[in-house]
């Protein structure tokens, strides 16, 4: 669906949202909101969604209890401001909001606060905050054959070509409602850091793979997720995530796979089909790579990973317990030790051949 | 100077590095390297050049001497691979550096050795990183009325316009490299912070005041302070710089106006002529500025400004005295507690037409 429509179906909630409660006033009862509640007893792994869910337990903010008269104000602000965000065709970003709110002597404690209540209205819309215009600061970068075509005002109908800037192109709130327009791309790799991606340019990669590079710059914004999503499912193509080989690299393939579960409210943020192409833990004493001793930190967080439910496959479990056998982490750069282009010449061929067989 | 001319004087200089060296070693002689000192004893505040620079003292790395013998092979070696990556136009990270090494059986202890390193072979050169391409991580943007000209491979001869991309054109090798072909600007301002920068691009500021907007997110990659240097000297732009009111975000312009100590060995990083346009510690009480509480870092760091050489102009002078009176700090993102667009409406145009009439 292309960025402008969604956009009129959320402002359309949001209008729903208002004229409820406005007729609760109207016919002189107090005013309520109901949501999914977000409590972890109330967060499940769906097996067939691959990622974190909402269960069916709710929560009702109601006007007449004195103790919801401050969040459900919030709240109700919230959704206007967004509304109007909408209409104006503005974006904000989360500290913004917070300090809008004292134009309209709305009080939020701190940025956690309204952070949380933005968290309420997406649980309430089902649907991402970028798509009610609020944007985190966090960019990250895409190159490769696509053609985008902007929805945002003033570059209505404009066209990009995403090869157009070799340092690579901003993913922001232009280029998250853009529309696809053309491609000849056969696959997206995802890479988590802007060396790797800089070499896959610098190496014509995106050529020599027909690929579209994606730079996270660490764990990926949600903006992101939902680009990579959108170019898996929109234009059918195999997604590959290129990580560290360590827990937190791990993850952030994972993230981008299965979701979190603090997004357990949203849908369209994961991409299951997606693969991780390493490095795995594995990779180290295969490649000879340069490594490090897994910190105490590292063995904890891997722990905590095995009892995830996100991790039950068995390239998962064989990979942590690669990773605790030998007790090594390696970095993407590590493969320098071979020449800049041995990652390109050797080891992603290598990598790429593996995943498709399976 | 276009980047393609500036890379072949490095090329040039490291060529004869390794001459001399070579000579050395063909007629029987221990090579030797000399370079300027950068201990803090020889690192002085240039009043006329308005940044710090080294003074006269210098040292020598003599391959006679066993203790030399290890650094001295890790600069000869980095200078090499520098030249490799000159000559097949290639670039390269900070952390890519510390591991090609090990393709050549250089050891580096970790990567502090080896940016210490790159850092010696600058002092030598009179050369940033980026000059022999080494590159850091991090990516700021550019957007406005400028079109530039590639020179990296591939790319020669193209063009790109920077209002093409809204959400803002990556400043990356590619970018830092290019000729300035074309532009109707008037002026450059610099923004600390994504979401400013987003909220000038939504408001049109580049075209209502015919600006290029650069944002630094945060402190800028030098890569990015020598881009605002030479929109100043190239294209003759007035530069201003908008932070958050705080002693750090004043550091940003700082370091912009005048460069770093640690930078001293290097030219062409500072913009001496550009101006700080607030958000100043006056301006929290002037636009009653949400605002916390200074924290004891915050004072240390003033305390320590204070006695800096670059503070001694008056406009710095009052606004730490400010700062230090009230004990209060204000981000940029304050200002939306006058709406969205005040601070472009507002703040912007009366913090400009005070800085021209100075």
């Amino acid at each position: 669906m292309k960025g402008a429509d969604r956009k009129s179906i959320v402002r359309d909630q949001l209008h729903e949202m208002g004229v409820r409660i406005y007729d609760l006033l109207d016919s002189g009862k107090y005013p309520d909101i109901e949501m999914p509640s977000r409590s972890v007893k109330n967060i499940e792994y769906d097996p067939k969604l691959r990622q974190y869910v909402l269960g069916p337990t709710s929560v009702k903010r109601n006007a007449k209890n004195i103790k919801h008269i401050r969040p459900f104000t919030q709240l109700v602000w919230l959704a206007s401001f967004s509304k109007e965000l909408l209409s104006n065709r503005k974006t904000s970003t989360l500290r913004d909001i917070f300090y809008s709110a004292q134009a309209y002597n709305i009080d939020f404690e701190d940025q956690n606060e309204s952070d949380e209540v933005i968290t309420e209205l997406e649980s309430i819309l089902g649907k991402a905050r970028e798509d009610f215009n609020v944007y985190p600061e966090e960019r990250s970068a895409i190159f490769g054959d696509l053609t985008i075509e902007y929805t945002v005002p003033g570059y209505e109908g404009k066209r990009l070509d995403l090869t157009s800037h070799p340092d690579g192109v901003m993913i922001g709130p232009a280029l998250t409602t853009a529309a696809f327009a053309q491609t000849n791309a056969e696959m997206v790799l995802v890479i988590e850091k802007g060396a790797l991606f800089t070499r896959f340019v610098e190496e014509k990669v995106y050529k020599k793979y027909n690929a579209i590079l994606i730079d996270t710059v660490g764990q990926p914004p949600r903006s992101t997720r939902y680009m990579i999503r959108r170019l898996h499912e929109e234009l059918g193509l195999p997604v590959y995530v290129f990580t560290d080989a360590d827990p937190w690299g791990m993850h952030i393939a994972m993230v981008i796979i299965s979701g979190s579960a603090n997004a357990a409210h949203l849908r369209e943020l994961t991409t299951p089909d997606a693969k991780w192409a390493g490095v795995w833990a594995s990779d180290i004493n295969k490649y000879k790579l340069p490594h490090d001793p897994l910190t105490e930190l590292d063995v904890k967080r891997l722990f905590e990973l095995k009892s995830d439910p996100r991790y039950g496959e068995k390239l998962w479990k064989d990979e942590m317990a690669t990773f605790l056998k030998y007790k090594r982490k390696a970095e993407q750069e590590a493969f320098a030790r071979y020449g800049l282009t041995y990652i390109v010449d050797k080891y992603l061929p290598d990598k790429l051949k593996l995943l498709k067989e399976q």
